[in-house]
């Protein structure tokens, strides 16, 4: 049988694969989508969707404890963790379900193939039924999924990770969080909020992927005060006789109901076959593409999303699939400039980093400035007034670089920042820009008025926040 | 006896005041501070930081709401309103004491003149104590006070505005909150939140200052399900037999415990005998001035903050305090060009506005974008999500005008829509900066895209949120 032929063959239907297809479409190219296992995206499925549902939640019962601040007698709230996580279902099937009904749910089997597929050639794909299909472009869209230590599948249920967590009818009593970045402390955080007892583990010094080594400090202490954060040292975890995990690090030992394995996610690229495409498969199976046009070497192929393993964020996988999905329909093939580096982790405060992150700053050439939230007024009427905020500038011209925060409104903070660095401007420049009052924006104003004492480069006029007319 | 000689006099110790004199004292020009009546900013004492902290213990008092959400029995917290009012002033006297511990209190009495002034000629000025001082320049910063008419004044104690709300001791049971601007919706809000049976009041039908028909709406649609709001008519009230006042207003009829007036501030300049100054009044006393340089005419007189009228606002009165005390101790007098306006509304959901208000617009060249927050995944999420945000931008060169939103997080994204303002960017330029996920700031993003279908100027290459390369 010959091999059906489509100009632009898309694998996976998750976000990256569906904003490339909103490129594809309307080309005019015939096109097909093919998808594997689940539809319905990473992140409405169970990652930035759920996840912040679990979080609110959590949040909402921490703020409980205001009330002693202000002098009232407050009531027990009884937590009911099934009927927390059949609320954080209800929202997330909603989200899903708008995802799904935007996209596959109406497509025809002429345009949809629920089906893995693999390489046999570049441009040829073969399905599970057999049948091949012959695309003159491919977009690999495939995702990612957690990353379980082979010997801990043997804990079956006793091992958690976002594929199952908001599965589960009730919370466990412990839990040991097994890698700290966004997704494990975010969850980590969320679980101990709900009245489970969390142990947070990483063998790294920093968590929620903070660089910076004074955001790092103050995060761990801050959020280290919420539950146990053994940092530093890689778990180990064997079963007890009682069917209870033990999870070791370092001298430190503890025994939980369940772990929850937040190591970070590789790239489905497995039943790909990619040793098909010719090219060098890097360590993590990924083959050597251009980030500005998502084109593998000079293959009519293209990776965008978590599959690439690169940027595993929504916005980025958005912007990846639409750059695939143009270039897998154009004439043409052209690169695109990049945004501006944001990451969030949604915390309690708020971990952030924009822009160019401390590691790879030229040191010498930088200023820093920082504002500790201790004194920021509408913070401590908040009562969240424990967080630090630092900025990176040239210290020569004053061009803002990158920014690091663990504070209340990070997140609102953060893209305040990304926005101006996006646009190359000064320490000078935002000082220029209205800061209303009470607000948390007057806390990265402190900041920036530090770090603008430390740089050369001042605004013309007698007025730093004024431009003078005329 | 001979007046005394200063460079520069500064009339009033509010934030205009400090502001200006952070200009004047580094110029090495001799200068006075002269203030009668309280120290401590009307910002610290009556205004955005004791009315922030009420706003937010009623919020998380309104709160408690989201566990029925989540399927938890909430226990009753005990409102106590003596204590809540004791948080309040307590957070209040640390903004103050910061306030003056920073200014009046280090200041020796040959520069901090505790008294009230009043000009005899533009540059003469007499104490209450007879003396005189000949000031080269004088900055007039004499603040503002609240708005009562005449006869609510017999009421006494039964009439509160932001000078006495603090002072009290307990919360009425009820009150009619007279003047829904700013002040009015947010005191009444948080009364509400607090227990206290409230009805607001405005002759406008607007709230929250809100000039844009469908925000206005949306925003008397939210809040009005928390407490009633009587729109269009004037307030009259009388007095019961039993001591309780009756408030009318249309058609409509409530006996209340106390009446809050917030129906507007006005500068306070009647002890200053500005007739002296020999230039034309205003009708509310307020002279003629530079709005960029805040120079009276062309005498060597400034006015600046609250005490001209215009800007009732924090960050204004310290760009207009500055502006004033640099113009006042420099060689040339110059103009600045002034911040992009912003005007927030502390009320759930945040009423703000930014760039060119509604009735600013030219509507045959205006386009409009916005988002309903309804389907809003965060919002959903935080179950926030009813409100609305309106973006207008100019239909041709798709340059951002101006926003005004009723909307969860609304302080933040009018910082973000009045930085990109200022920067003259256009709704294009927006599209390409990062959104994260999920976040509010999406909402913006959806509104954003709704604009730009309808303007004529698009973004170049094949992908508008992204920059081609080369």
């Amino acid at each position: 049988m010959q091999p059906r032929h489509v100009d632009v063959a898309i694998l996976g239907s998750g976000s990256a694969g569906l904003y490339a297809l909103s490129k594809v479409r309307p080309s005019g190219k015939s096109w097909v989508l093919i998808n594997g296992g689940h539809t319905g995206t990473t992140c409405a499925r169970v990652g930035c969707m759920p996840s912040k549902v679990l979080i609110q939640i959590g949040e909402d019962l921490q703020r409980r404890g205001v009330f002693e601040r202000y002098g009232f007698d407050s009531g027990d709230v009884v937590i009911d963790s099934a009927e927390a996580l059949d609320h954080v279902r209800d929202l997330r099937d909603t989200f899903v379900e708008r995802v799904e009904s935007n996209s596959t749910n109406n497509m025809d089997a002429e345009h949809f193939i629920p089906q893995y597929a693999r390489f046999l050639e570049p441009t040829l794909l073969e399905l599970e039924d057999g049948s091949q299909i012959r695309a003159d472009r491919v977009i690999i869209a495939t995702g990612s999924t957690p990353v379980v230590p082979k010997a801990w599948q043997a804990f079956a249920d006793r091992l958690l990770t976002t594929d199952d967590l908001f599965e589960q009818e009730e919370l466990p009593r412990s839990i040991a969080v097994i890698g700290l970045g966004a997704i494990g402390l975010e969850i980590g955080q969320a679980l101990c909020h709900l009245g489970v007892e969390v142990t947070g583990i990483d063998q790294l010094k920093s968590i929620g992927g903070a660089r910076d080594p004074e955001i790092s400090k103050a995060a761990v202490e801050i959020i280290g005060k919420e539950f146990p954060l053994w940092l530093g040292h890689a778990a180990e975890v064997v079963e007890e006789a009682n069917g209870k995990l033990r999870v070791n690090a370092g001298e430190r030992s503890v025994v939980v109901d369940k772990i929850f394995a937040s190591l970070g996610r590789r790239p489905n690229l497995d039943r790909l076959n990619l040793q098909a495409l010719g090219v060098e498969l890097g360590s993590n199976g990924v083959p050597a593409f251009n980030p500005t046009s998502m084109q593998i070497g000079d293959l009519p192929v293209f990776i965008a999303g978590a599959a690439n393993g690169v940027r595993n964020l929504l916005h980025e996988a958005g912007d990846e699939g639409r750059i695939a999905g143009h270039n897998a329909s154009a004439e043409k093939i052209i690169g695109f400039r990049r945004k501006t580096p944001l990451h969030i982790t949604f915390c309690n405060p708020n971990i952030c980093q924009v822009g160019a992150n401390w590691a790879e700053l030229n040191q010498a050439n930088t200023a820093v400035g920082e504002v500790k939230f201790g004194p920021v007024g509408r913070a401590m009427i908040m009562g969240k007034n424990k967080g630090l905020l630092r900025v990176y500038g040239d210290k020569h011209s004053g061009r803002l670089l990158g920014a690091e925060m663990a504070c209340v409104k990070g997140e609102n903070l953060a893209h305040l920042l990304a926005w101006c660095i996006q646009q190359e401007l000064s320490v000078g420049d935002l000082l220029r820009m209205p800061f209303y009052h009470p607000v948390i924006e007057e806390a990265l104003q402190a900041a920036l008025y530090d770090l603008y004492a430390k740089v050369e480069t001042k605004n013309p006029g007698p007025i730093t926040e004024l431009i003078p007319l005329g």
